[in-house]
């Protein structure tokens, strides 16, 4: 019997994290009697009064949001970190802890509650462009590691529609950076290629997993996704962090984002619900800004939990948090799918 | 300022898995407006005629269960792993991929279609230790790592509230298993204990974050808990897989199954959801059951979503997925309030 990956359960190895994936292809006629989501209300008012993030209205706190008309940044009021945490003291060897510092943001991409990223025009995400690049331009200065990411949809956790995302700088490498820190640098010396680099150049020329491609950008359903849609975003050059962008490079940074989000949400006709977020090189004052970090590139990561509809997702559980992450159809099965759709939004079709 | 890991956050390392937890302890008073999950309808008959898996009744492929009275195991219709796959070329050094075989099985823990482990008794879990137990001694004469694991409630991707489990055996060591034999190896050669053996003797001593104990067990919220309620459940020798359980140790972990059960469901007064599973040293003829696997402790890991009630749970999304997982209280807190839950299940009290 010849191998086929259409047909045959196999793994693959995602280098960024070090990690192997299950491909069980075969497993996708599996008929599916478990939880359903419930599907977002794609309609909704430009301004809700009971928003604690439209312009002009009451947050928990008492503080009021100004009359925003571009992307707003505000700090959360509810922030897993905080600036002046006493240092922890490492107990043993099995009972380890240490100092976490940092500071947690919003930012609200749009004052229009009614709109979410692929319904923002080229121009509006392109002013989220350089929001996000600020951001870590300033938390940069002084924390190793600033998250930008957003968590869309209420199966992800989020529990407000309209359109923001989230900002955590620490004062330490979190453990995927770790691990995408560690991984880079030992390609970068063991081949003397940058991976991502090499990896964009070598995806654009096949095709085969490519969701979406301008002039500096390139979106594909990566060899090694584990989550049915996930998608990776890689810049065509070499680029460390966001600021490092050119003016350019911003604008087609817009134009693929709002292409990407489009496509998802046509997917299964539905306001597709992510986790998204970028990694660049570490940052940091006295560290990561002076050290030399080539062995990076800059990317965003798409993780969509929907599997089969806008209400069959894919559970990441059992043998997955037990054993390895598992999926149904394969990367290049996904990302003909994604790059047949239309780019127009479907409720503007 | 000094440091209190109940007010300040702080990371904690996980030894077993090599990850670091975020811990936000002040984080607990977040309000909530985001999805609430369902809550299971606790009162089901002892037969459901459209069950798949209750006795006698027919499956999808057309087979029909017999009227099995004690665990009773099948081959997974929809399995994730096959026999007799051939191997994969592994294409390159970015498309790496290899071959998986494997088997996937389905063990129902009882005929009863309305009880869940909990409202077994002692002796029936017994049953489903020692069915277990046989698994791993079967599958393992073959297969280098049996994973045995429970996803129960709609939350965690289950789609059928009978009491059942999975077994799914692959010709490959999966990522936990990898992480989980590379550490605990290198702490016997650094350290020349074995970690988990001697975790359970300090966890024993200390009393700090044991949910529930016996002669042979010890059940606690460990250190570096990811998940708000989290579990493992340790032997208190050391004992490498399922099979080299005595005949007392195996009835000793039915009453401690059985108890730790009943204080999840009775925390929120509901069903409670979670995935759990078992890792052993892992096994295989001709490879790890030749092998020296001494830096290996048997242990169950359970993975429960809830952390405020029936219907709130815990989002791993955004920060977690993409940079490291973080919880809003302590281990400490978590095993407090466990702790303090009667044993009787809060049906029958
Ligand atoms: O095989 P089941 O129970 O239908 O499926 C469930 O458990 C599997 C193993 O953890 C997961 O891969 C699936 O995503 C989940 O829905
Ligand atoms: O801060 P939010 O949006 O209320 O919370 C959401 O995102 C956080 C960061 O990914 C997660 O830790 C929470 O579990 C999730 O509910």
């Amino acid at each position: 019997m010849k191998f086929n990956p259409v047909d045959h359960p196999h793994r693959r190895y995602n280098p960024l994290s070090g990690d192997w994936i299950l491909v069980s292809p075969h497993r996708a006629k599996r008929p599916w009697q478990g939880q359903v989501e419930k599907t977002a209300n794609d309609i909704r008012p430009a301004h809700d009064p009971d928003c604690y993030l439209c312009p002009g209205n009451e947050r928990i706190t008492g503080d009021s949001n100004p009359d925003y008309t571009r992307p707003y940044v505000f700090a959360n009021d509810f922030p897993a970190l905080l600036t002046d945490t006493p240092d922890a003291a490492g107990e043993s060897d099995l009972f380890r802890s240490s100092g976490a510092r940092g500071e947690a943001k919003v930012i609200c991409f749009s004052p229009d509650h009614s709109k979410t990223l692929p319904q923002l025009s080229v121009e509006e995400i392109r002013q989220v462009v350089d929001v996000w690049s600020e951001q870590v331009t300033e938390l940069g200065s002084q924390y190793p590691w600033v998250q930008l990411f957003e968590n869309k949809g209420a199966a992800m956790g989020c529990s407000n529609p309209h359109p923001h995302g989230q900002i955590w700088a620490s004062s330490f490498l979190p453990n995927e950076a770790r691990k995408e820190d560690d991984n880079q640098r030992q390609w970068l010396t063991d081949k003397n290629t940058n991976m991502l680099v090499e990896y964009a150049r070598q995806e654009s020329e096949s095709g085969e997993r490519t969701v979406v491609e301008n002039d500096d950008w390139i979106a594909v359903v990566p060899y090694w996704a584990a989550w049915p849609f996930e998608t990776l975003l890689l810049p065509k050059r070499h680029i460390l962090r966001m600021p490092d962008l050119t003016d350019a490079e911003r604008t087609t940074l817009a134009d693929i984002i709002k292409r990407l989000t489009t496509k998802y949400d046509n997917l299964f006709q539905t306001s597709f619900p992510y986790s998204m977020g970028w990694h660049g090189a570490p940052t940091g004052d006295g560290s990561y800004l002076q050290e030399n970090c080539e062995h990076w590139q800059l990317h965003a990561h798409f993780y969509p939990p929907l599997l089969r509809s806008a209400t069959v997702r894919k559970f990441m559980v059992g043998f997955e948090m037990l054993a390895e992450s598992q999926r149904d159809l394969t990367a290049e099965q996904a990302a003909e799918r994604l790059r047949d759709l239309p780019e127009t939004h479907y409720l503007n079709a």
